[in-house]
Parts: structure tokens; C-alpha cells; sequence
């Protein structure tokens, strides 16, 4: 048990949770979205542990997204209720989500195809419950969702909300913000997102479709919200609640945001080649950003002109951006700290976050992980 | 339990190991060297299982290679003995190799420095035991290791052999042989790797250093093994249990010795941008090969045309390499089967192996994760 520890004696490589700055997010992100008058439905993905969806709901443990069942199970025997299931119902896995809609007050899936829809009209909920079902609409993002243009995306609207099932909202994700550089590009894909399903909440309302919730997230919208989301009813960003290299670059956060570190040690130096080898591979911190950043992989805290090249299974070679090695500075077994570019994706490598205030380990996080 | 269960039935996205073909894989690379008289010492490091160390041991438990502390405990708690941490020594673990230097009857650890080596001489074991320590030798692959022509290496072995420390071993990761393409350039980095771990061995020799051991590794060099190799004392690689696409570009391998797959289900159908939805994403498949491949992040059996354009976190988007979709051909809910770019990479992500033989799940293995 690493609880009293200082993060520096910790076994590296090590991630490490700052509580201090994920409270703040997830408190900004309640406080930002509380003035607009629209409701939060934090997505649980990114850190996938009880600690943290009981941060994003402030302690509510109510309205949450996950990604997997496994999530979707793990949140459920936590005691966290109103659960939406937002990813495209796969068929393999009708049972388990009929099992969790009889269990929980509010379980709720999503399709974006009469075929998905099929499957659920088909395996009516006991008790005559209703399935709560979500529409994906696919808002220029290009990944799950029928086109809201589509007439389709109506069609399969109405034939949600006939019994044994209801529609319970509409769903976009603005993904297309991950492409965005700076304030002014992350908010013009905001406002294009929320136009475009408020539009589609207004054809369902001329057609008489009942649909109570429009929602859209993605933590770069979420962190930069436009005045014209005050007409939604909820947002479900994730990643905030860590932040990452990858959303400083688009915009979304600060360095001083960004919650999460690997903790790695140096372990060889090999002058010839003037490189340090650490103790952090790509089962440490994965192979995101694809080693595209000036910095390569990732950012190492307090050193810009560190570049952390290339990384093997648990090995990362770092270089100088430019320069030579100062060795005296990295001597073996001193420690740095790499700040991820994908929160979500280095998290998903590490069995246990050590969570940590001024430095001192406070608590240890359990991700779930599967499927 | 999946156990008794059709692959066909998983839940996915499900990693499945073919039973038959990891035995082959397994026995063939004893065979390989027990024809030449050498030892195997397999690398745990790409499965992490106590089943596949079983095979891969023939039975004995004895004589194997781990990248991680959390492998040497996990192995050691299954019966295993006679364990190299192959990793140059991190010096926040010098306590935990000690214990486990005490527990077994053989722990052998790694170093290519003075300092780690100091550590270990101010920490002798008790009674009168010696630490088992290998150099480890850099033999033109750039990664760890003092260079085999290097002076300093010498010296460190010198070092090495005085007590309380031992010299167990010489140790080369011929990693360069990663950039080879087909048999003869594979071999030629064998040879040469061959060639100077053994003129170094010679020079200990001449400089009266005894040492009982020269080891190189890697799946390419150790699937076509060149004559030369027979004066060696043992070998230690550990990605050919499973093989993967990565094997096959390099040569190692051929389709049929690839293990493992990662089972998915068509979740969408996208004919507007001519593109299927699966539902694996990164969790499931790790982003190795960085879509370089010219079928994308993976292959996908026996649909050569077929091309994993990119993934997000649950999702993965699949296109033709030419032409336009058969929809009828791929439609909801059926399955596809990807084969890694990288099977350790892809296995890292699971928390458990569906081994099957002929489509039939006999067993669920678990790795260890972890440092």
C-alpha cells in the first residue's frame, strides 16, 4: 500500500493522479455547465474508476456514460444509477443490457440502426418497463450516427418511440473538435454541433416524436462552452476530468490542468548515442500521439528540450530536442515526470492510480477494464 | 466461463489464442535448439501467462527471461525458478530483487553500469549467497547495454565477477534484427550478433573473467537460427508463442503460425462514406503498426481487401483498400477477425485469453500487468 508515500519513492513507472486539480476540473466543469442551465452526464472512459464518477456527478452517482458493459457493470455495483450505455448496441450483448435495464432505475442504450432496435423491440423489458433508448446522430463528426440530415435518422426516431421502447434523448458527439486549434475553432464546432441536433430536436417536435434530452460532449466543447448550448439538456465530455498534452494542443486546457503524470526513472545512459533510457515503455504510457509532438510521445515536466524519441515494451529513449546530454542533470535513478498526450489511453495501461495532494499519496484508484 | 463456448460466440472485441498453433510454436522453437545444443530461456514478456511459460518451458518451470518485477513475482508464485529480470537494474527495486534473489534458487538480474552494480555490492544477501548478475551488451540494436566494443564492458564484467556479485551471464537483444526483411538479412543480423557477443566471451576469457553464459534473443533471429548460434550457451526469445503480422513482414513467421486474433462485430454500417464500424477500438488492439500497414492497424482474415482504417477508443472504422462495400457480405452483428500488428502489444490490453482448439474455448488464461 503505497497511501502516505511521497510520489517520488514511488515504484516507477507510476501514474499519478494530482486530486487536487481533478476535483477542480470536475468542479468547473459542474460549475460552467450549472450557469447554463444544462445538465451534466459525465462520460466515466477516461479514468473508469468509482473515485472519479463520484468527482464528475458531485457525489450524486447519478447520470453518468459509459463506453463498455464492463463500465456499465462496474458503475452499477458501485451503487451509481441513470446509466447511459452510449455506443452503437452491440448484438452480442442485448442480454447483458436487458439484465442491467431490469436492475437499475435508469439504464439506457443507444442505436443509430432499425436492426439494433429490432433486437431490443424484440426482447420486451419484464413488468412492461421500457427500454430507454437513445438516437446517435452523426453531427459531421463521421464516426457512429446516422447523418442528421438523414432523412433515416427520423424515420428511425419514431419507430424508437413506439412501445416496448421510448426514445430518451438524442446524442452527438462532436469529435470533429479533436481537429480543432485554439478557443475560436473548438467553439465553431460547438455551435455547428448543438445548431444541427437542436434542428433535429425541432423536426422531432413537428412530427410529434416525443424526445425529452439533446445532448452533445466532447471534452473540448464542454471546456469552451458557446451561449447557444443553454438549449440543450445535457452534456457528457470526459476526458477533463485528467486532461491531457493532446487537449493543450487543441485548446481545451492548460498545463496547469492537466491532472495526470507517468512517474519513470532513469536507467541507462548512453553517451555515444546521447540518450537516456528510462523505465517507462509503451505498457507505461502507450504509443499515442504517435511520437508526433516536438517533444515525441510525450511531454517530460520541466525539461522542453527533452524529447522522449521511441519506446519499446518497457523501455523509452529520450533525447535533446537540441544539444548535448548535461548527465550530471539525469543521473541513474533520478526521476521525471511525463506528461501524457492521451490521459485516456495512458490510463487504460495502469492497473492502479496513485492519487496524490502536494505530492503525497492520498488514496489508490482502481480502473475496471474489459469489456 | 466462455469454457466449452464457440470463438464465434465470445463477447467482443475477445483475444483468442489457437491452442494447437502455440504448442507448434512452443515445440518447434525447443526443437530448433535443442538440434543445436543449446538452451532455451524464453521471454515471458509477450503472453504473461503461467500457461504459456508451462509451454514454452516444455513443462519445467525453469530457465526463463521477464521484463518486469510484477512477471518475476507472478512466475515465481506459479513454481517458476531460475528467473533473469532482464532489464537494466531500476534502482528503486533493489530491495524487491533481493527478496527474490533469497527466495529462489536462482533470481538473476541485469546491468550495464557501474552504479547499479555498486548497489547491488553494498546490499549482499545474506548467507552467504551471490547475486546472480548478467551484463548486458549492446551488439549494434541501440537500445540498452554497453557497446561490445567498448572497453568499459570489460571492466563491468570484471567487476561483475568479484564478490558478492557473480557474472551469471553475457546478454544481447539483437532488436535490429526488427528491421530486417526476409531470411537472409535476419540471419545476417544472427551472425553478427552471434559474432560478437562470442568475441567478447573471448576476450573474458583472455582476461580470465569467468562467465558460463552468452545469450542473444529476439523471434527473428531465434526462428532462423544460423550455425554459428550453436556456440552459444542460450537463447531468449519470446514473441514467437504467439507471432504476429509484424513477424510476418520481418519474415519470422508465416499466417499460419500467427496464435492470436482479436475477435469483433460489425456495430455500423456507413454507406454514405463507405465504411463499417466494428467494435474494437485501441482498448482492443493497441495502436502498434500506427496504420502503417497497408491494410491499416491490422489484418483482417481472410478479407484481404479490407483495411482497419483508424480507431478510437471502442470503435474501429473499416474500409475497402479498393472498390465499394458488400454490405450484404459484412451485415450487423457478424464477426470479423483481426490479426495483430503486434501480438504484446494487443495482449497487454486483455485481461483475459480465450484459447481454443478448432473454435472451441478449452481455456482462459490470465497475464499479469503491471511493474
Amino acid at each position: 500500500m503505497q497511501v502516505g508515500q511521497r510520489v517520488e519513492d514511488l515504484p516507477t513507472p507510476a501514474f499519478t493522479v494530482d486530486l487536487d486539480v481533478v476535483k477542480k476540473n470536475a468542479q468547473e466543469m459542474v460549475q460552467r455547465f450549472r450557469a447554463l442551465g444544462v445538465n451534466m452526464r459525465p462520460h466515466m472512459k477516461t479514468h473508469k474508476t468509482l473515485e472519479g464518477g463520484d468527482l464528475m456527478t458531485g457525489g450524486s452517482r447519478r447520470r453518468i456514460v459509459v463506453s463498455t458493459l464492463a463500465e456499465a457493470r462496474f458503475f452499477a455495483d458501485g451503487g451509481f444509477d441513470d446509466i447511459l450505455y452510449a455506443y452503437p448496441l452491440p448484438f452480442d450483448k442485448v442480454g447483458e443490457c436487458a439484465a442491467l435495464a431490469e436492475r437499475l432505475e435508469s439504464f439506457h442504450v443507444l442505436v443509430d440502426s432499425h436492426e439494433a432496435l429490432t433486437l431490443l423491440k424484440r426482447r420486451p423489458l419484464p413488468g412492461g418497463k421500457r427500454w430507454k433508448v437513445w438516437l446517435k446522430i452523426d453531427c459531421e463528426n463521421g464516426r457512429a450516427g446516422l447523418r442528421h440530415t438523414d432523412p433515416a435518422a427520423l424515420k428511425l426516431a419514431r419507430a424508437i418511440a413506439e412501445e416496448p421502447t421510448e426514445l430518451a434523448g438524442v446524442y452527438a458527439h462532436c469529435g470533429n473538435s479533436y481537429h480543432c486549434q485554439g478557443v475560436p475553432e473548438i467553439q465553431s464546432v460547438a455551435r455547428a454541433t448543438t445548431e444541427r441536433v437542436l434542428e433535429f430536436m425541432q423536426k422531432l417536435q413537428e412530427e410529434g416524436v416525443p424526445c425529452p434530452v439533446a445532448s452533445i460532449g466532447s471534452t473540448p466543447s464542454c471546456s469552451h462552452p458557446v451561449p447557444e448550448m443553454a438549449a440543450l439538456h445535457e452534456v457528457h465530455p470526459g476526458n477533463y476530468i485528467f486532461y491531457d498534452v493532446q487537449q493543450m494542443g487543441i485548446g481545451s486546457c492548460q498545463l496547469k490542468d492537466v491532472a495526470v503524470r507517468v512517474l519513470t526513472r532513469v536507467i541507462g545512459h548512453y553517451p555515444h548515442r546521447n540518450q537516456l533510457l528510462v523505465d517507462c515503455g509503451w505498457t507505461g504510457l502507450s504509443l499515442h500521439s504517435l511520437g508526433q509532438l516536438p517533444t515525441g510521445f510525450a511531454l517530460v515536466e520541466g525539461h522542453p528540450n527533452l524529447k522522449l524519441v521511441g519506446m519499446t515494451q518497457e523501455h523509452g529513449r529520450i533525447e535533446l530536442v537540441t544539444g548535448e546530454l548535461d548527465w550530471a542533470q539525469f543521473p541513474l535513478g533520478s526521476l521525471l515526470a511525463l506528461i501524457p498526450y492521451h490521459a485516456c489511453a495512458t490510463a487504460a495501461m495502469h492497473p492502479a492510480y496513485y492519487v496524490h495532494v502536494k505530492g503525497q499519496v492520498v488514496a489508490t484508484w482502481k480502473p475496471v477494464r474489459g469489456w
